[in-house]
């Protein structure tokens, strides 16, 4: 039976020789030509390449994943630690962290060896290999810590069983292997203990500017928190700024995770209260809790956010983020989200932000500016839909009259959404023409909002439009879900950080009421007067009284790609620029970007037809 | 300067030794793996095993295509006859027949040698090669005839930019190269002879049942028929079957095409005249002559149809279609449709149908039913829609009242519409569940309407539910296209051929008359009244009115989705089966099938990874 066994032994090369599962006709030819491929990738594979990124996939921190993106080649490299093995290991990726429908790597051993091959699990968690071996191991190596695996994935594999590595929220999955298997196809993952971690995989690529000679360190940590023994804590922490603190420019943060609550620390964020607020009360403690002070929740204006996976935060070198001096508030509150699924007690905890500033300020002012729908009722998701899209606008006339002639530039996205968000996308347009996507999450997940870093800058010149959609999931709810602040009710906003600032803080839209109306008398049309239209009710009233079939759903659709709009183009969440707001015509989008066709790898040609047999334990028991 | 010499020589085997044209890290390796693949392809390819299939692709003859389709491994097998090589030959697969995004082979010449390679155009027409050659050479002879390619191609290759060989019409392209190249990068297919076929591509794989010994055979012909020195003609004839002749049944019918002519003949069928018709004049001349008798618009019943690729056509061996006895015309109306795009003149031609029939009538009658749309204005297309779908419905309530007990057993099919019709497809649901295609073609042409043995039988019960959906495209349109029997008008039909015959000649559908009157009420109210609602106005003129936006356009697609329909269950096209068929509901159907994923191919490791150098004529002019 192969195990690993416990003691340390010198690194070993792997792989040796390939072996196919599956029949073929060129069986010899391939297994040739697969040990001149491995000796050729050995010498070629960045074996001795740093992994910038790491992120622990379980809450034991059994499984510690670091990688590192080759944008030229089109691949991540992954080096996955595994501390504790028993029989095998499953790592891969999944649309929403299902262990159903994943694409995955699989470490396991028969009673005579060890394998790692490229595999799937259908709809009901049942794994296969798959036929085309796109994960490609490159070395595997035993040490005191444990087992590491180091392998490459193309992004995408042009195997349409495969899962394509995009832009945004990428859902791992793991699962651990208790016992040797007579084969692959033996596993089922409903069997196994499996957990699912969000990670950005294709961070940007982008240098760090240099900080400032005279670069200040600032930590805003909650001390020595007792982490509560329940799932999920939001845990609320004011302090203040220094009486008389001037004006600085934050140009960089990064976050302090205590040691060994890696796999506990979710996300944090460091926000500023409101100037008109004198003072706010010293408060720590959960955000929930019934001693909280009311004046916390005028601390909205973000400063800094970090999410698990993430790494420090540079601003542009034109620009920082202004905090301190007079017209802001001394107050910070600092949230962290602690998430304890195995309800682990007695932790302490003093993780934070820290923030680097200088009081030379540089050339810009960096600005956050909303995008996306307005909070109100007239947008609408009708239950049961699994994937429904609204659309948020900032118009041409907005831009015209908001942005300076040169133009803001974009290079951070935050995006939000409530509980049934599943995809949000910015794109710009000009001229009717889409011309490039701002920030796109196509696995985006409410519980996991970091501030993202863009691959390229944006500049967003006066004149231009930017449309924001956000995808919804509707299945479990039984009434329509409609905008507005609550939990239960949806959002779809786009938090962008910009430089130079400008006055316009929020540029969203949302479809004109009297069309809304309409929509209402002509379902009422097509369904018997069932229908409230009595013009007491209201419009969440209205909604949950609509009857949900083809045509209701359809033509609701068809409405808000149709309807006037009416634009907020504020200064600040109350003030609109001046002009006429309402019943504006829905930007006209002649062209699209086409959604891009994921490149084959060309390397595919050369990838085994078989799962790869390890050299190490392998049959010595 | 690459040639091929007009003197035939013995058969040379190719490929030789391959090159890549893309830089590869692995080049080296990749070229010795090839020889070792192409040697063991040249011992597994069926070399020997003859082409049932044959096509000429060009109106000269210049191209002649024979093929072979092995389901099994998934892969046709092409036999492409090149008779007046000059630089080369492209050939291959786009989705309408357009040269621009199609699929392409090359054979191509520059000064020192000759090359085959798998490509693909772009959207202006540009040719590049592929990065993953799919079609792999298996032979190259040249023979007195001309040069004979051998190459195979899988049904799928996962190559999202590849052509997806299914079902249905396949639109074959061509062109040929005059001149050696620089390389294949400097084919633009927009500046060669280029044309296209329609072909069913992958046949059925169907034994052909035995003839009973006492078959006699009847030529249908137009004899010495003048072919018009036109693009397009139909040429119309009639005969009669002998006085007094019995009934008999058809169990077989065949092309018979005049030598030469193969590139002309692009249609023939075979139709009776209805019994209520006393005589037929003896009429031969083209279809729309002012000369035609107004009679031979009463001969529409088809008894046999043949379109260009097609074979013989076998009726299942327990079922036959009467012709002949009391109760039945005994005139026939040939129909033969020439196509002559270069405007051949003088030729002449004799060609027509032989029907293999016996006295000793089979257990079934056959019998064709037709499925899909009623002919009425209430379905209608807005202009200007690349891709419009409209459903008819045979609905449960008519085969449970219609169809014997045990069912009946549809083994051919025939799809029709007008011009805008590009794909048709009859799915077969039972419980509210869709089972099984009857019959798809996603690259269906009006212009190419043949009738086509199904792969597998497909039994319908009573209960069972036939939805035919055809999708049209109107972007050359100005107004909306209604339904009805005028050419400029749109039909969506499944001729049907099944046994055993039943009284159910016509099984089709239209939404409800008054929801569309709510539709136009809707639009009006939404457009501002400027869409005629008075009740003397007809159906096409209200849509002649209506303002197509993107709320008219999606309302109408909603209302089609959800408006109860109007069922006609006939037993002729005039006599509805007893019961109320108006205001029906719609099928609901909970759960549909599934798109089939294509299999990758299992060999694509195994395809080389740039052109095939041929070793014939190369470099030696």
């Amino acid at each position: 039976m192969a195990r690993w066994g416990g003691r340390a032994r010198p690194a070993m090369q792997v792989p040796g020789p390939s072996v196919r599962e599956a029949a073929s006709m060129y069986g010899t030819a391939v297994a040739v030509f697969l040990v001149i491929l491995v000796a050729a990738l050995q010498g070629s594979a960045p074996a001795e390449s740093p992994f910038p990124f790491h992120i622990p996939l379980d809450p034991e921190g059994t499984l510690e994943l670091s990688w590192n993106v080759s944008y030229v080649q089109e691949t991540v490299y992954f080096q996955l630690l595994v501390r504790e093995l028993k029989a095998g290991v499953l790592f891969g990726m999944s649309d929403r962290g299902e262990l159903e429908n994943a694409d995955l790597v699989v470490l396991w051993t028969d009673r005579d060896g060890a394998y790692f091959g490229d595999a799937w699990s259908d709809q009901k968690g049942q794994v296969h290999l798959d036929s085309q071996q796109d994960y490609q191991l490159l070395r595997a190596q035993r040490t005191p810590e444990g087992l590491y695996l180091l392998f490459k994935r193309p992004f995408g594999t042009c195997d349409p069983n495969d899962y394509l590595i995009e832009d945004g929220t990428v859902h791992l999955v793991y699962g651990l292997l208790e016992e040797p298997l007579q084969s692959l196809e033996a596993i089922n993952t409903s069997s196994l203990h499996t957990g699912l971690q969000r990670v950005q995989l294709l961070k940007p690529n982008i240098s760090q500017p240099a900080l400032p000679v005279d670069t200040h360190t600032m930590e805003i940590r909650a001390p020595d928190v007792l982490i509560p023994g329940q799932v999920t804590t939001y845990w609320c922490h004011i302090t203040e700024l220094p009486d008389g603190f001037p004006r600085h420019h934050i140009v960089m943060y990064e976050p302090i995770v205590t040691e060994g609550n890696e796999a506990l620390v979710h996300h944090m964020e460091v926000f500023q209260c409101a100037a008109e607020v004198e003072s706010v009360p010293h408060f720590s403690g959960p955000c929930d809790s019934k001693m909280k002070p009311e004046r916390l929740n005028y601390c909205r204006h973000v400063l800094a956010a970090w999410a698990l996976g993430a790494k420090a935060f540079y601003y542009p070198e034109e620009a920082g983020l202004a905090f301190g001096g007079p017209g802001s508030s001394r107050f910070l509150r600092l949230e962290v989200h602690y998430h304890n699924p195995l309800v682990i007690r007695g932790r302490r905890d003093s993780s934070g932000i820290r923030l680097y500033y200088t009081a030379a300020l540089r050339r810009f002012d960096a600005g956050i500016m909303e995008l996306g729908l307005a909070y109100t009722p007239v947008m609408a998701i009708p239950p049961q839909e699994t994937a429904f899209v609204l659309t948020g606008y900032c118009t041409d006339k907005c831009t015209q009259l908001a942005l300076p002639p040169s133009g803001i530039h974009i290079f951070a996205s935050q995006l939000h959404t409530h509980l049934t968000g599943r995809k949000v996308v910015t794109v710009l347009a000009r001229d009717g023409r889409e011309r490039e996507i701002v920030n796109r999450d196509s696995h985006y997940s409410p519980h996991f909002q970091e501030i993202r870093m863009l691959k390229k800058v944006v500049s967003v010149h006066p004149g231009d439009v930017l449309i924001t959609s956000c995808t919804y999931n509707t299945e479990d709810r039984r009434l329509a879900t409609v905008g507005g602040f609550g939990i239960l009710e949806e959002m779809c906003v786009n938090y962008v950080h910009y430089y130079p600032q400008t006055q316009l803080e929020l540029c969203k839209s949302a479809a004109d009421p009297g069309f809304l109306r309409k929509y209402f008398h002509l379902v009422n049309r097509f369904n018997s007067e069932e229908v409230c239209t009595c013009p007491q009710a209201s419009v969440p009233e209205q909604f949950a009284s609509v009857p949900w079939n083809s045509f209701s759903r359809d033509v609701l659709k068809a409405l808000y790609g149709f309807a006037p709009i009416s634009v907020h183009c504020n200064k600040s969440s109350a003030v609109r620029f001046q002009g006429e707001w309402n019943r504006q015509p829905l930007p006209e989008i002649v062209s699209r970007l086409e959604e891009p066709t994921p490149h084959c790898p060309a390397s595919r040609a050369q990838s085994p037809a078989g799962p790869t047999v390890l050299s190490i334990g392998g049959g010595k028991g």
